[in-house]
């Protein structure tokens, strides 16, 4: 869905700056990992289990009430469209050709988009798969340009911190022949920003937290789909 | 691209299990982070700037040679097709109906699709942004029965460890009603398994360490992608 490809690096930007800043605040509070008996040690794939930023609930919130959707939800039969083995093979190479064209960009174009384009790109990154089926993600459409403006200062006073402090000199070395700093013009440029932020919990209607399941793998994921769907 | 929509559970599965576990073994090692001075303290950034598994070089293997791609590269200029804004809302319309059909099933279909299929939809993945270009994944498409079964006894093993001992009472009594457990018949099913690789650090051509940004956000994105291909 070739629409508008110059936006794609603003998701970017905003996937590796902004993701889940305001929901990691929380996440400092005491862990407490949930384990049934002492785990065999296999530490590769006792990493593998974690999500960097998995909000383990503290003990007393654990109970046997099921967390997630309500169980009496209606059957929808499962369908998929069939194709010839030519056609799997024009619909592949179409697409690829398609995704192929997708370039991280720095200079957008500042002609409107339809509100219900940027929607439906929303929705079909809403199909996402989640660990648990938890959907961790909040996805926030940005069209007034003060608030835009406002989100730039943000990010650039952070990847400022972030080139002259925090990533270290072979970072910067590395971004260095792909010419980037921290300056994001495009952020003020783009008709819209869609900030993405992934929950690392959420609650459940008595209030209590609910576990997100690598809800980083989630977001990311979610995010592939975005860009698909935004070419 | 709804080629065999049935495939996409074997990915899920693949993402939550396998990812990283070969690469992850040499994970480690002794960490050095490389700060230029002291970082000012804003946990949720800092934090943010983390991957969970990216991997911090000693000290003495830093250098200033650059690790990317080599600078002599020919420049191929950006194109973009434009539609107008009702192609536009056609296109992402009808782009959500295909995504939306995707489901995470666990029931597959055995029948053959050819290779080129495959080879596009990995194509397809690799056309994925990431971190300062690192492109940080490994494809790896299994279409030996007996390999698949190996892979499925493997598979079985650590997710039976999962359920019973390192995911813990809340986790197991949330997928409850998902009906999953470890048995995973699927992958001997399927026509093919594509084993999806991060890894969380590269070699460069005299033999040192290069650094993977972001990579396992890197990795997923492209498999938010993959799925988008598969569809």
């Amino acid at each position: 869905m070739a629409l508008f490809s110059p936006l794609t690096p603003v998701f970017i930007a905003i996937i590796c700056v902004l993701i889940g800043i305001v929901l990691k605040k929380t996440n400092g509070e005491k862990e407490k990992h949930e384990t049934k008996s002492k785990p065999v040690s296999r530490p590769w794939v006792d990493e593998d289990l974690k999500d960097g930023t998995d909000h383990h609930l503290e003990e007393e919130e654990i109970d046997e009430e099921w967390q997630g959707l309500d169980e009496n939800v209606a059957h929808i039969p499962f369908f998929t469209e069939r194709y010839s083995e030519a056609e799997m093979i024009k619909r592949s190479q179409q697409f690829y050709e398609l995704l192929n064209k997708r370039r991280s960009v720095r200079f957008l174009s500042d002609e409107p988009v339809p509100r219900e384009v940027i929607d439906n790109v929303i929705r079909t990154a809403g199909t996402s798969p989640s660990g648990a089926h938890t959907e961790p993600w909040t996805f926030v459409v940005v069209q007034d340009p003060c608030l835009k403006h406002k989100i730039r200062e943000i990010v650039e006073e952070e990847e400022e911190i972030n080139y002259k402090k925090r990533m270290g000199d072979r970072w910067v070395n590395d971004l260095k022949r792909l010419r980037t700093n921290w300056i994001k013009e495009y952020l003020d440029t783009a008709p819209y920003l869609i900030l993405i932020f992934k929950q690392v919990y959420g609650r459940l209607p008595n209030g209590k937290k609910k576990t997100h399941y690598y809800n980083e793998i989630s977001v990311s994921i979610a995010c592939g789909i975005l860009l698909a769907a935004l070419q």
